[in-house]
C-alpha cells in the first residue's frame, strides 16, 4: 500500500479510508484522486471487507480542491482521461467509483467538508457528521460549477429546493443545517463520530450476506435512474432466481428459523450473480 | 368472492383489503399473491369504490414470505409467469398491480410489516402506522435481494441514504423510526389507526371526481419516471383538453361557485379519457 | 413594460415579479400567463438581474385560474400554441419557462396559493411562505388534473406519498402543513416574508458568479431527469473545462485566497458556455 495522501486499513472486516494531508486540511489533489479510486478497488476485491468507512485525519474532513495553484487552479485540467473530448472532472471519477462500490460506504465527516470535500460524499450510502463539521457547495463562489456528478446526486438526496439553495448561495453551513436538510443522517459529538460509524458498519458485517448487500447496493443506486419500476422488476426477478436457491439464502432462512446467527458462505469476489445491474453508460461496468 | 387468504369488502364507497392468515402473522404465499391482484382488479372495475384501505387481521400486518418451506423457500420459484426467462418475482407482481391502481390506496399498517410485508406497501399512496408496527427490509439477512421493485420505490419515497441504511443492515425498526425516515406519513395509537385511514379515504370519496383522481394517480406515479417535465406537460395538455370541458369539470367548478358539495357524474369504468398515461414497459397497460 | 396583470421591477440586482389582480386574489388568466413568460425573458436577458423574487399583491399569492367563465372555464382552451394537437396547458407554459430560467427564482408566498397558484411555484428554486399562506392542489375537486407539469415537479419536491395525499384529497392546507411536508423551506410572520426573500436573493447576488449560478441551475434541474450520474459527469467535465480557466474562476479563487469579496467579470448574456445543458425535449432550448 504505497499510499501517500490517504491511509487504507482493514480491521474486523471493516475498511477505513482516511484522507491524510492534515497540514492542508486534507485538500484534494490529483494524487489523492487516484489513491481513493485505488482504495475502493482494494475494498471491492477483498472478501474480508464488508463495509467501508471514510474519514479525515486531523481537524478537517476535506477542505476541497487544493488551491495552491492560485487563480489558475481550475484551469489546469490536462491530466488523465477524457470524456467527450473534455478532461474528466477529477471529483467525478472518485464519486462514480464510489457509486459503483460493491461494499456499503459510510462517510464519517469529522470537520469541514467543502467543495469536492462534500460532493465526494454524496455517493456514499450514509453520511454521519461530527458537531464540528461544516459544509459548503462553494462552486458558484469560485466561478465554476457543482462537480463530481453532484447535480445528479444532490437533488436526489436532499431535494431540488435544498440543493439549489446551497448551490446558488455557495454558503458554508453547520452540521445542524446539514441534518435539517437531510444531507447527513445523524450528528454526533466529535468523539462519538467514529464509534457510531463503526457500529453501523458492524451491524452490516455481522448480520448480512455480502453478496446480497452488493447486489442490493447496485439495484438501489442504479435503480435511481431506472426508467420505471417494471425495469426494477425484471432485475429483481432475475436476481431472485439466481440467489433464491443459492447457499446464502439457504443459510439465511435456516439460521432465522433456528434463531441463530447466520454464517454466509458465498463470496463477493466469486459468487456475484450475473444479474447484478450497473448503469448503462458506465464504461467500467462490473 | 372466493378468497381464502384475504378478505375484500366495500362499505360507503371504500374498499377494504385485509390480509387474513392471522395464525401465520399473515405471511405471504403464492395464493395470497393472486388474491391481492384479483382484489385490486375488483376495486378498479367497481365505480362504487373510490379508495382502498389495506390492513392485516390480528396482531400483524404481514410477516413476509411464509418460510414454511424451510431453507429452500426462495428457491421454489417455478410457479406463474416469467420475465426475460426468469420466474416473475411474486411480490413484484403485487407491487406493480398496486402501482397502476386507478383508485388511491392507503396502507393501514397495524403490526409487523417485514420483507414483502413492507415492500408491498411502497406503491400505496399513503402509509399510516400503528404504534405497534415494526418494519424490516430483511432481505440481506436471508441471502436474497430487496424485491417487489422496491429498489425503484424505496429510494424515491425515503431517499437513497435512508433506503440503503435499512436495506444494508436488514434491521427491524419501530414505527417511530419509520416516521422519522418518512416511510410512513403518520403514527397512531392502535385503536385510532383504522379510523384515521377511513377518514382519509372519506376525504377523497366525498370531495373529488373519481375520474380526476384516477388520471392524477397515473400522472403522478408514471410521472416519477417521466424523462422530463416537458413529457408531463404533453400529458397534462392532452388531459386538460379531454377533461376541461367534460361533465365533472362543469360540475366541479359550478359547485365551487355555488358553494355546495359537488356531485360528479362521470364514471371511471366508462369515462376515463384516452390520455391517461401508463408506464411504457407495463405489459398490462390500461 | 406594458404589463397589466403583473408588475416587474429591478432593484439592487434583484428582480421582483408581482402578480397584480388583487381584487381577484391575483387569479390566473391567459394575459397573466403571457406576462409572466415575458417577465422571465426580461430577467434572463438583463445582466443586472442576479435573482428573481415572485410574490402577490394584496392578501393573496394567487387564487388559481380565474373562474369568471363559470362551469365552462376549463373547456375554453382554444388560445395559443398546441402540443401533440392539444392546446398547451397554460400553467405549464409558465412552469416550464421558470424551470429553464437562468436566474434563481424565489417564491415569496404571501397568502393563498391554490391550483395553478401553487403549481406555478414548483419550478422555483426556493419557496418561502407567510404564516397566512394556504395551499391547495384542488384539481380533483374541479374535475380536472394536476397541471403545470406538477406531476413531474411535485413528487420530486415533497415525495410521492405527500404529493398523492394532497392531490387525491384536493385539501386546502395551512403553511404549517406545507412546511412539515417540505413544500416550503421556511415560514415567516407576514411582515418578515419579503425581507427574508430579499436576504436570500442578496446572498446569491453578492457572493457568486452569475455564469456559475446559471450553469448550476441548468445542471441541477435538467439533472433531475438525467439518465444517470455518468451523464452528469460528462456535462460537468465539459463545463469544468469551459469555465475552469475562465475569468470568473480566476477571480473567484484569487479573491478567496486574498480574503476579499470577488468581483466577477463575466456576463450571462455573453459568456454562458456552450456546455450548459437543457432538457432534450425542450422546444425552446437556449
Amino acid at each position: 500500500m504505497a499510499f501517500t495522501e490517504i491511509e487504507y486499513g482493514v480491521t474486523d472486516r471493516i475498511a477505513t479510508v482516511t484522507l491524510k494531508r492534515p497540514e492542508r486540511l486534507n485538500a484534494f489533489t490529483f494524487t489523492m484522486r487516484g489513491e481513493l479510486i485505488e482504495a475502493f478497488d482494494l475494498a471491492d476485491a477483498d472478501d474480508e471487507v464488508r463495509a467501508v468507512v471514510v474519514t479525515g485525519a486531523g481537524r478537517a474532513f476535506c477542505a476541497g480542491a487544493d488551491l495552491g495553484g492560485g487563480g489558475g487552479t481550475f484551469g489546469h485540467r490536462g491530466e488523465g482521461e477524457t470524456v467527450d473530448g473534455a478532461p474528466r472532472d477529477g471529483g467525478g471519477t472518485v464519486a462514480l467509483r464510489i457509486a459503483r462500490s460493491l461494499k456499503p460506504v459510510i462517510g464519517a465527516i469529522n470537520g469541514p467538508a467543502v467543495g469536492v470535500g462534500v460532493t465526494m460524499t454524496l455517493p456514499m450510502d450514509v453520511r454521519l457528521a461530527s458537531e464540528t463539521a461544516r459544509f459548503g457547495f462553494v462552486f458558484a463562489r469560485r466561478g465554476i460549477v457543482t462537480e463530481a456528478a453532484s447535480s445528479w446526486f444532490l437533488p436526489r438526496i436532499v431535494g431540488i429546493a435544498q440543493a439549489m439553495e446551497w448551490a446558488a448561495t455557495g454558503r458554508v453551513f453547520p452540521a445542524s443545517e446539514a441534518l435539517e436538510g437531510r444531507l447527513v443522517s445523524r450528528v454526533h459529538p466529535p468523539d462519538e463520530l467514529l464509534p457510531a460509524a463503526y457500529a453501523l458498519a458492524r451491524e452490516i458485517a455481522d448480520n448480512t450476506s455480502g453478496v446480497s448487500v452488493a447486489a442490493i447496493r447496485r439495484l438501489m443506486w442504479s435503480g435511481l435512474s431506472a426508467s420505471s419500476p417494471w425495469e426494477a422488476h425484471a432485475a429483481d426477478s432475475r436476481l431472485m432466481a439466481e440467489l433464491g436457491g443459492a447457499a446464502d439464502s439457504v443459510e439465511g432462512v435456516t439460521a432465522f428459523l433456528d434463531k441463530r446467527q447466520a454464517e454466509f458462505p458465498m463470496k463477493v469476489s466469486q459468487d456475484l450473480p450475473p444479474g447484478v445491474p450497473s448503469w448503462p453508460d458506465d464504461p467500467y461496468r462490473v
